[in-house]
C-alpha cells in the first residue's frame, strides 16, 4: 500500500494499492465540499483497477482495465464532437512546479477560446474528464495516488492518456495530460510548449 | 422582478427581486454540481436581502442588511488573519469582458503565493468567501442576478466589498471585487491593474 498519508507497507494482494484518503485536502480543511477518495490498484507496472469517490454528491467513478468505466455503475464516456473552443479545460499546479507554466497553460487555453477550471481536486477533475463533464486536463506534476486512478478512467471511458509506466509515477509522479480524442493532442502541445518555458 | 432567464416584470412588494434560477448553467448543463439559485431583494439602490441556495450539498447562506449572515442557519464569517500567500482567490471571467484581463490576475495572485480557484459558479465562489472558505473573489463585469446576493452576504460576515449603486447594477452589471479585510486592498490593486490594460 502506497499512499499520500503514509509510507509504503507490504501485502499479499499481488497489487499496489494506491490510496488518497482525501485528494483536494485544502478544500476540506476550508469546507469546501469538493474533495474526493481516490483508489489505484497498480500490477504489471500498468493501473488496473481505479475508484474515485465524492462523498459530498454521492457519486462513484470506477473503472477496470479492459472492462469500461462508470459513474454510479452506469457506463460512462469521454465528450465527443466538442472542440476546445466549446468547452472546458481544468488545470492544476501546486508547489512542486514552476508556477508560472501554469499561467501560460490558462492564457493558452482562454486565447483559443476554452474555458479553464481549477477546483483543486486533480483527481475529481480527471474524474469529469472520463464523465464527459470537461474536455481535458493538464497539470506537470502530480502524485501516484491523485493521478492513476482518474487516468485509468479516462481511458477506459474512451478518453486519450499518455502511456507511463505505473511503478515510475508510484516512485517520483509524473506529468498528466488527458482529454478528449479531439483535444488531446492540442492539450499536448499547450503543456509540453509551456513547461518548456 | 429582474433575472437572467426572463424580463423586467413588475410586483407590488417594494422590492426588485434579482432572481437566477441557475448560477452556473455552463456546470449544470455539463452536468458538474456547481450551480447555485440565487434571490436577491433591492430597495432605496441597496441590497437588503441575499440567498444563495446549493441544492447539490444543501447548503443555503443567506444574510439580511444589518441582520448578520447564516450558512444553513448558523452564522457565518469570513476568514480572518490569513495572508494572500496561506490562502485561495477565485476569479471569474465571461465572454463580456477581455479575457486576457483574468490572465494577468492569475499571474499576479500566483506571483503573490496565492492559490486560485475558478469553478464557474460565481454566486457560490462569493458565499464561499463570506462562508470563510475563500478569501476573495475578482470578476470584471457580472450581472446583477450573479453578484447581489454574495456581495450583502459578504459585507454581513465581515468581509469587504465595494460600495456600489444596486440600481445601476441591475441596469448594466459591474465589477465585483470582494475580500476579507486582510486582503481586500490587494486584490483592489490587483485587479485594476489589470482591467486598466
Amino acid at each position: 500500500m502506497v499512499g499520500e498519508e503514509h509510507g509504503r507497507t507490504p501485502g499479499t494482494s499481488g497489487f499496489d494499492w494506491v490510496i488518497d484518503p482525501i485528494d483536494g485536502t485544502t478544500n476540506f480543511v476550508n469546507g469546501i465540499p469538493v474533495w474526493t477518495v481516490v483508489l489505484a490498484g497498480v500490477a504489471e507496472g500498468r493501473t488496473q483497477i481505479g475508484v474515485i469517490h465524492d462523498p459530498n454528491v454521492h457519486e462513484t467513478f470506477a473503472a477496470a482495465r479492459g472492462g469500461g468505466a462508470t459513474l454510479n455503475g452506469a457506463p460512462m464516456r469521454v465528450a465527443s464532437g466538442v472542440a476546445l473552443n466549446s468547452g472546458t479545460v481544468a488545470v492544476g499546479y501546486s508547489n512542486r512546479i514552476e508556477a508560472r507554466h501554469v499561467v501560460s497553460i490558462v492564457a493558452d487555453l482562454i486565447a483559443r477560446g476554452a474555458m479553464v477550471h481549477r477546483n483543486a481536486s486533480g483527481a475529481l477533475s480527471l474524474a469529469y474528464v472520463a464523465a464527459g463533464r470537461l474536455l481535458g486536463y493538464v497539470e506537470e506534476h502530480m502524485n501516484a495516488w491523485d493521478c492513476l486512478a482518474g487516468q485509468l478512467m479516462i481511458a477506459e471511458a474512451g478518453g486519450c492518456v499518455e502511456d507511463q509506466d505505473a511503478d515510475a509515477i508510484i516512485r517520483q509522479g509524473g506529468r498528466v495530460i488527458a482529454g478528449t480524442p479531439d483535444v488531446f493532442d492540442t492539450l499536448r502541445e499547450i503543456a509540453e510548449r509551456a513547461w518548456a518555458d
